[in-house]
């Protein structure tokens, strides 16, 4: 059983014209990488809005809850956000995945900037957030191609310990197929 | 047009003697040396105390709001506080800072950070905060005006970005004379 | 007069049966290396409780108050925890300890992710909190007594410094014999 990814692309723009965005693609040839490690579940485009980041990131994480009862087949283990981490008013996805948040993840914000930061100065313009809710763990990336993958690229390798943690009890069955 | 940075020093010594203070006259110089991209708008020194911080960022960065309908001849870009970020009871910069953010920058807190240790292990000592107040770029710097000097250097290429995101719609206006 | 230090083990394993803890070991080992400097003063076990981690981090640092008036013998200095930082539903600790902060130190979170990641990426996976309340510095440190131990040795040349500050007007009595 591979684990679910869920991408959400927070761009105005895309929201409008979805073939305006590449990150999907980008975020997705990231994860195929991974010798079928991953499964990406569902990619969603929401504008810059707190409030529709907040409802995708509250369905899917939700779906987690919900299915720990049993089974954890509809469990997304990790949702990746790309967009809306700058400087600019609009700019609010770590301020709406924050407040969200059950865990905070300073290892994997560490993680990630220290990474891009060896490609360029940059990255300091990043103001990423990582964490956990319910069970599901929660990424933001930046929103151009480039600076998403190579974050994704970051900590990629750890996510799959991180996600079966966060997933509890079913952490055996994750990792049976992983 | 230059970008108008505030240097608010904290310290309750510099407060009773002015003439105690040396951060100020070292700051100046890491933004004069930016090549014209830098104009100090304003410094003022106020005693360590969480109140007096708050109001003088408040007064800065209200200016910014009101600023932001028109023109932004007005507006700070940058706030720098340097003193009262040690662990003593009376450090408070930090927490009368982080209050008043309505975006935190963990980038620029890990690029601070990253350079600084690798001048000193002191370096974790400090307790920086970076983030963003209305259209202001808000960061605090060690007190020591050795510290103070390495931090703002190793981000300052990167400020006027930060910056020009911050101000919005009127960052086009900024970028002309940057 | 040596620094006072106390270990808080947090484990539901170890809270049952003591014998399964070697983080304490380990700590103390660390703690006995730095020339004099610490008198590990006690160590506690409790289980993956918010409250139970609560109420001995409260009872350690309320000491530390009561006893800044007339002099600080019975002050603990500096509280580690070991244990509770990774990603499952029951670990707890960062929050817990979080919430009882009266100041953040966000230097010595990056001293030791930055020194953890140097020997395994793993490190990624530790959920890293330090700061300060009342008088006493508080880290929390990964429950592998091998993590646990790279993370203090990252951090513990400069916790006396923190530690000083921190202890306030008593900083000069604890120097003297330090
Ligand atoms: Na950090």
């Amino acid at each position: 059983v591979a684990l679910k990814a869920a991408i959400l692309i927070v761009s105005t723009t895309a929201a409008q014209d979805p073939a305006t965005d590449s990150a999907d693609v980008t975020l997705r040839q990231v994860f195929d990488e991974q010798q079928a490690q991953w499964e990406v579940h569902e990619s969603k485009i929401v504008p810059d809005d707190v409030v529709q980041i907040q409802k995708q990131i509250i369905h899917w994480t939700n779906q987690a809850t919900a299915a720990n009862g049993d089974n954890n087949t509809n469990t997304i283990n990790l949702i990746v956000t790309t967009g809306g981490t700058g400087f600019a008013v609009s700019d609010q996805t770590p301020e709406a995945v924050s407040a969200l948040l059950h865990k905070n993840a300073p290892g994997l914000v560490h993680g990630m900037l220290a990474a891009s930061l060896q490609v360029t100065p940059f990255a300091m313009m990043s103001r990423p957030v990582a964490g956990v809710r319910n069970g599901t763990v929660i990424i933001t990336l930046p929103g151009s191609p480039k600076g998403a993958k190579e974050n994704l690229q970051a900590v990629i390798k750890m996510l799959p310990h991180a996600c079966m943690q966060a997933a509890g009890a079913n952490s055996r069955a994750l990792h049976k197929g992983g």
